[in-house]
């Protein structure tokens, strides 16, 4: 047992020192045919974890739906449905692709992606751009006539102007811009102001010096970054999928390396579990709705992989970083730091290139560790969207993921370790 | 008695509804002599009070000196000397000039200007472009060949870049880039990081779209306001001059519409009390110097124009919304929200615009009454540079108006309206 106990201390220290080395460089921007491992033609890719076609909530089913129509693989939504219950349209997690998708996560072969590489372990990791701000989204399950022009836009102009400009670029360092942005009111989810203005800065050379691109499309491109204030958070995503991807598999540790919600069940992997996900129901959202018509029968249960986030300790963790993001939740500071003080209770470890200036600079807590959710009934907070049940975004706020996710880990971990 | 105090109190709510009734944009860059009233050729300015040249400090004079060389003025040091005793170069503090300078404050008549239109009002101020970062820079009082190229540069190639881009985009709102960017962990004087990330912003698309710049010069300047995280100071204060002029001469106003400091003299002046320094010997800057070679005994006392931000209630008046700025006093967010609630005492009123995230969104102290300064004894505190006294940046961080300018203020306004 102490053996035991000394193998996942070596293990969980091997894990953290792998995460916290993590290098990830924004180094490309490619249709996810071209880029994505496993992707396919036919294939739509949605928000972790798996589940069944007929399970999936509103924002998954118009979304999947959507994006069929969008690539030309149906003819109609009940084409679709049709094709994906005979197989002929594949629907898969993002991450079982090395992929994050923010809300319920819609990527087809067609979408542009973010590349981001670990320079440090040489694998990389992905995840759509955004499609800007705006209530009406595919990335939250919604789809008609305007969003599909939208994003044959992003495809066709804005993707390639990102390729040539961030190709131009050398590679975009999100450490960098993430810890720069932690100083600048973001805490990384939820409000990510600062990490995009900070992109904008590093692309303002590159998409001058452009070329190949004519004057209308470029400025097109740039006034639609622009007005998208949170546009960076997908390249923060896909930064921590690929800080998280080398921890994969590592024996021994009780480490999270994925948290996602499919809008039904909220899902966690452990380093040491390896691919296995975790489940339990995904809990609903408590926060503000951003109109008064809409209230919490309205809403679709916790959706989305941007927990990724939370899963390298940013986020909900480091609320007191982004006062502002407490407004949602009718929240304090002091309840901001009381809640980072809580997740340090079930973290491993403490991330010394993210620091919280309001907690006068104390270094952001890293790394949850399964053993310390159970022991101390402290499941992770997370902040997030709040995604109308039948698509569309209605809301902020922060939510609990289900300590049942990290029992069952705990149980699997000790089936796998202890016999 | 009790009229006159009904008189001053119905004059400091005007001079407060004028202050924040302001809305400074920024319309125009342009060199001095076209645009800065009363500026010319012979003319360089500094940062007020008025002061004799024989007693300016050693940063003034070596950048009075360097702008006379720049200018072609003078062909030496010594002729620089001897015009400026013979009044054949004119010397004047940039605040007569509706103008207002950081540091060491020189402006000549070739110098970009940054135009900011009061449109409320229709009133201008003025203020130098940045010279960008670097310890080196004629705003600190340094002056060599390099700095004279960097100077000829920004007036040939960075100057009318941002004059067609900034007239391209209408006019840039820096009220809302100061509401916004205190939200983002900038105080708007000691760190405007955000500001200027968020003005750079607004920047992008005239930028892009500039016609009649060839790419080398669009490039070099998109380069270096890039890399000149502070670039939007000047910006700010200029915008804060241009609030407060409305206010100046309002009878009975015991409110300060300006502060500035010489290097040898701090002086203020007083809404009442028209165009009226009240003056007192500059305090020496208490904060970090930048290297270890550098120690109280280099650096010459409070300089620059800058403290027009804290006289519109912003740097040292909000420091816990800038908890990095802290760093440079060893201080902590509770010293910071300490020292705002002491500003709080000495302002006629609260600025729902600019808001404190670390207090909960508590509205920033606002308009500084120099009779509550008298009563309470609480000197404004302002965030500032430590110049070298020989010229050159040499540190950061904060320093108490003297007490003794706000005594004598009010001595002068019982004079002017207690006979």
């Amino acid at each position: 047992m102490t053996d035991l106990k000394q193998k996942i201390e070596a293990a969980n220290q091997k894990t953290i020192e792998i995460i916290l080395s993590g290098s990830p460089m924004l180094v490309d921007v490619a249709p996810a045919r071209e880029v994505v491992p496993g992707m396919t033609d036919n294939m739509i890719l949605h928000s972790a974890p798996a589940i069944a076609w007929e399970d999936m909530c509103g924002p998954h089913k118009v979304g999947v739906i959507g994006a069929a129509l969008w690539e030309g693989l149906a003819s109609s939504p009940e084409d679709a449905d049709s094709k994906i219950r005979r197989g002929e349209i594949l629907v898969e997690p993002c991450h079982h692709h090395d992929s994050v998708g923010a809300g319920a996560g819609i990527t087809s072969a067609s979408t542009p992606m973010l590349v981001v590489e670990n320079t440090t372990y040489g694998n990389r990791a992905y995840s759509c751009i955004s499609e800007g701000g705006g209530l009406r989204l595919l990335k939250w399950g919604a789809y008609d006539e305007d969003i599909a022009k939208h994003l044959s836009w992003q495809a066709e102009v804005l993707g390639p102007v990102l390729q040539k400009a961030v190709r131009a670029s050398g590679g975009i360092d999100v450490k960098s811009i993430v810890s720069r942005a932690v100083q600048m009111g973001d805490e990384c989810h939820n409000r990510t102001v600062a990490s995009t203005g900070l992109f904008l800065k590093e692309l303002y050379g590159p998409l001058v010096d452009i070329d190949g691109v004519s004057d209308k499309d470029l400025l097109d491109s740039i006034r639609f970054m622009v007005e998208a204030d949170q546009f960076f958070l997908h390249g923060i995503m896909a930064a921590a999928k690929a800080i998280l991807l080398p921890a994969k598999g590592l024996s021994h540790s009780t480490i999270v390396t994925a948290m996602a919600r499919n809008g039904v069940e909220f899902g966690i992997q452990v380093a040491g579990l390896g691919d296995r996900w975790f489940r339990a129901p995904a809990n609903p959202v408590n926060g503000l709705y951003f109109r008064s018509e809409w209230s919490d029968k309205d809403a679709a249960p916790d959706l989305g992989d941007s927990a990724i986030t939370e899963t390298v300790g940013l986020g909900g963790f480091i609320q007191p970083a982004a006062p502002t993001v407490q407004q949602y939740v009718q929240g304090s500071l002091q309840q901001a730091i009381a809640n980072t003080q809580e997740m340090t209770q079930i973290c491993a470890a403490s991330n010394n290139d993210v620091r919280i200036p309001a907690m006068d600079f104390a270094a952001a807590p890293i790394g949850i560790d399964i053993r310390k959710v159970v022991q101390t009934g402290i499941a992770p907070l997370i902040d997030t969207a709040i995604t109308h049940k039948e698509g569309g975004l209605i809301g902020a706020g922060e939510v609990r993921a289900p300590i049942a996710c990290f029992e069952q880990a705990l149980k699997a971990f000790a089936a796998e370790y202890m016999q």
